[in-house]
């Protein structure tokens, strides 16, 4: 009876699975008329929006610019009556938990008047013609699951001549109307292209903001993009346990790289949930013009404060990107792109290592050299040496974590043998024999693909949801070129739509100017930054941190909005209100 | 507002932690009485246990086995009233979910009348007589929280004569009447010994069963240890993540690496839980005598019988101890130490890496010469060289996940340019030519820490809380020598105390002979492993995986016992009844 139920639960049935296909989800009242799911209809606001580069921006998307006058649009109850259009979803890039809420809440608001299509596979699926039909049956079943598996994803850029024609023939071959790309920067730019592209075809485009990094944000008007609550609650809870083992086992500093790409918003949130002995801004870094050894040094006089008053362990969190943001490190790892792109096949042909070195050390400028000298020796090495297909070192594959504890036992260990070096920080008789006797003994870790294909937390649950009847009214109401957005998220929620143009700036990318949308960086004078370094140096000093738990889908714990989305926005509570549960099927 | 709200969340104030510490726990019959928590009494049964040592064991362990018979008690309603009592209680080893539970068991039921001491960071604090009183009011605050931080913990084992000397003159220093220990195998081995050391002083000792990785565990006695669920739900969460990333991103394979020391109860539990494409058990790997090129193989032939499918991706969980059940590994590793015992010293002083290598291939047998030849160069390297301060190999420091990415990968690209080493796979053309382009691209991750200390899931609260009741119970009902036991987890709860001289058995340790507990290893006649060597076929071949999602605290997915557990006790369901849920402050 027991293995027959076990049996049952295999292929997405565990009891979890099941049980959160029956949750209801919260729903904005525009969406919902008499307790069940419609249509909203959307009008023009006074709102303008765009980047600096507005202008050439303009000149390059001249249709949807004239359509949509870089104006936001407001989305009001009541809907137009459509029947008969043809859509077609794609998720691009990598996952992120709530994507197939917005499948369901476009399959929902489009009904059983029109015909919804998935795109297999991304932006190549698009290319090669993977549509196939979406029926409400195969949706009953991802209801607030995670993951991307229900069409699968991929990286694919738009932006060739050959591509933009196999495009063209898979809307001719398929009859769309619309097109709906879910995705991040890189995605929704893809989406601005296909606008303009489709434009005379009378194929409408909406793009909507998912990436983990959270990358994709603007102020009130785009809060954060889909999934961040959830990846950060999922890296939240595993920091949290691991802060709560330190003071139970008392012998190890974690280091705890976080993944979120190069904006730092990741860790700031992770940090804002737990408060850590230690978290790094790379904004932060770059504002202040640290050098890797102002780092080494910062983490090492907190490590050693703690120590004096007899606490042995902590916790550190670093951005994925952190090493980029670090400028001496940005000139190094430019100038040596710059050798490796002159020099490559000269460097190739060398025999040792000792050789290859030599040659580039020689071509470094003094501080670079000064620099990379300091480095560990593996380190070294790899930033010699590792290149990808374009010459470009893979900042992301540096493990950073392990890098800042090289550094940092060296720095501790010089310590321990010179206390004067640190005469600055005042330590008593009592803190230098701690420090003397102290062990110092690491762990590291790396959190990333663990936090992109969770379940929804119940926020990216019914932000998704909300977001996905956005982007279907926004077709059914004929709009095209524009993201879709809900903000408000502390009452009720508000509907909106931004124009994908607006979002445009010209950014240098493997030497060309390309126009691109904006990443939101973490800004160093917003509410969510000042807050942490208003607190940082207590948690520093004491040990204040906290475990936020599993995320809950059931509960009094249930509803809590991301930390840095409810300071910056202003809110006044850490839960949110996206209207009221609504049963889906 | 919000900035204050947050303030108030530091320091183990998150929304989760509050909330949590409201939670009803459910309490066994025998500890209610008019809806109030109370001591049980014990009777002894006619069950004797033991191991095949028992007959050495009773010689060295006179006075507890004297007063136990080596018999179960059983625990039966009504208490015997006893005042002025002193315990005191300690945790040993890493930590697991719900240690504070036990404390607030031991509490509950020594009640106002007698007094509970903390023994500061484990069995050293015993040793230094760092006690405090617990209060009531400290423990409200950790009730259904994580970790071990309350008393903090440590792997101190007592066996030296001064050492006993230490804890004599402690327990005359604090006039104590009782000692709890909470820890695992070797901690309640503590615990054993103490127990007939202090036998004549009248000091009672009892043990509670914990550890994540469930081997303290004796069939209907003793289902598993505290610890196992929480953790093993943790790494189900992350595990059914990454599963479902796989056909999200669509090109990668996960090596997953699982804490749970040499058994590979939690790999298993893990397994069944998420139903990954491959999932390694040290136990079989050694009963079938399999090779690390027998194992290397087994992956491969499920990852290209994937990929002539076009199925590109999966995961694979590892247990921690797998190296060490590979038994030419552990002949090569036997051989290694031994060698190092006798020539560390020679070895030592040889300047090059390539004449230590020299040197020790010589001393080797043929079979693990050839073996060492066919380790990738870094495993070589780190066999060779790295142990410990007794010479050993730390074999648990051996990245077993990344040994066999690089030993499955050059054999993925050996059979890709010979497709015959695979003809007894009987892929079709189509098959082949799929595995000819496959690209075998993969991550590594090892988790651990984060399991040891997330807040208990609601089994482990339950079980903990009634493990501290039981022990509790048995110290003011007069019994020394035992460790606490709950059974019949599916309905409502037994309650026994087994002796702990039943479960030590003899071993050889660093060459010595030592009484310790048996280790409970995953038996492969059992049904929880029939079970999955049942379906690991079809797990393989299609994707049948799960997301068993965050433990939740509340909602109708909250009452989950562990699988292994269920289906080797014969449950018919996978909830648990552990008594009617309590009001505990």
């Amino acid at each position: 009876m027991l293995e027959n139920l076990l049996i049952s639960m295999e292929n997405h049935n565990s009891l979890f699975e099941n049980e959160i296909r029956k949750l209801n989800v919260p729903v904005c009242d525009i969406f919902v008329k008499d307790g069940k799911i419609v249509p909203a209809k959307f009008e023009k606001t006074d709102k303008k929006i765009g980047t600096s580069d507005v202008a050439e921006v303009n000149k390059e998307f001249p249709k949807t610019v004239k359509e949509t006058e870089n104006k936001i649009l407001k989305g009001i109850s009541g809907s137009v009556n459509v029947s008969g259009k043809r859509v077609a979803v794609l998720f691009s890039g990598g996952p992120a938990a709530g994507g197939h809420n917005v499948i369901i809440g476009l399959k929902k608001v489009l009904g059983d008047g029109n015909i919804l299509f998935g795109v297999k596979n991304g932006p190549k699926g698009l290319l090669e013609g993977t549509l196939f039909e979406i029926k409400e049956e195969d949706v009953k079943r991802i209801l607030n699951t995670g993951g991307f598996d229900f069409l699968g994803s991929d990286r694919t850029k738009i932006k060739s001549e050959e591509q933009y024609e196999a495009v063209r023939k898979t809307v001719k071959d398929y009859q769309l109307n619309g097109i709906v790309v879910v995705g991040g920067d890189d995605s929704n730019t893809n989406a601005a292209v296909l606008a303009e592209l489709l434009y005379d075809m009378g194929v409408q485009v909406i793009g909507v903001p998912k990436t983990i990094d959270g990358d994709l944000q603007i102020g009130d008007i785009l809060p954060i993009s889909f999934g961040f609550d959830t990846a950060t609650k999922i890296y939240s809870e595993l920091v949290g346990n691991i802060l709560q083992d330190t003071p139970s086992s008392r012998k190890y500093w974690h280091f705890i790289k976080l993944m979120g790409r190069s904006a730092s918003h990741v860790a700031l949130e992770v940090a804002l949930q737990t408060r850590p002995a230690i978290a790094l801004i790379s904004e932060e870094v770059e504002a202040k013009k640290m050098s890797l050894g102002d780092i080494v040094k910062s983490i090492c006089d907190v490590i050693l404060t703690r120590a004096s008053k007899g606490i042995n362990h902590g916790v550190i969190v670093i951005p994925e990107g952190l090493i980029e943001f670090v400028p001496e490190m940005k000139s190094l790892i430019a100038e040596l792109n710059d050798i490796m792109g002159h020099y490559g096949e000269d460097i190739s042909k060398m025999f040792t290592f000792e050789e290859k070195k030599d040659f580039i050390y020689k071509k470094l400028n003094a501080d670079s050299a000064k620099l990379m000298a300091s480095l560990p020796d593996e380190f070294e090495k790899m930033l010699l040496l590792d290149r990808d297909a374009h010459g470009n070192l893979q900042v992301s594959q540096i493990p950073t974590e392990k890098l800042l504890i090289t550094m940092v036992e060296e720095r501790i260990n010089e310590v321990k043998n010179h206390l004067d070096e640190i005469a600055y920080l005042n330590f008593d008789e009592k803190g230098l024999e701690r420090i003397k006797k102290f062990k110092f003994a690491t762990n590291n870790h790396f959190f990333g693909y663990e936090g992109r294909c969770g379940a929804p937390s119940l926020f990216d649950a019914a932000y998704t949801l909300n977001l996905g009847l956005c982007a279907g009214s926004l077709i059914l109401d004929g709009k095209t070129g524009y993201i879709a957005s809900v903000t408000d998220f502390d009452k009720g929620g508000s509907v909106l739509a931004l124009p994908l143009t607006g979002l445009l700036n010209i950014e240098k990318r493997h030497g060309k100017n390309e126009m691109v949308i904006k990443k939101g960086l973490v800004e160093v004078d917003s509410p969510a930054f000042k807050f942490f370094e208003k607190r940082r140096k207590d948690w520093a000093e004491k040990d204040l941190f906290t475990s936020p738990g599993p995320r809950q889908l059931w509960g009094p714990v249930s509803k809590q909005l991301p930390i840095t989305v409810a300071l910056n926005r202003g809110y006044s509570s850490l839960e949110f209100n996206l209207g009221k549960e609504t049963k889906v099927f």
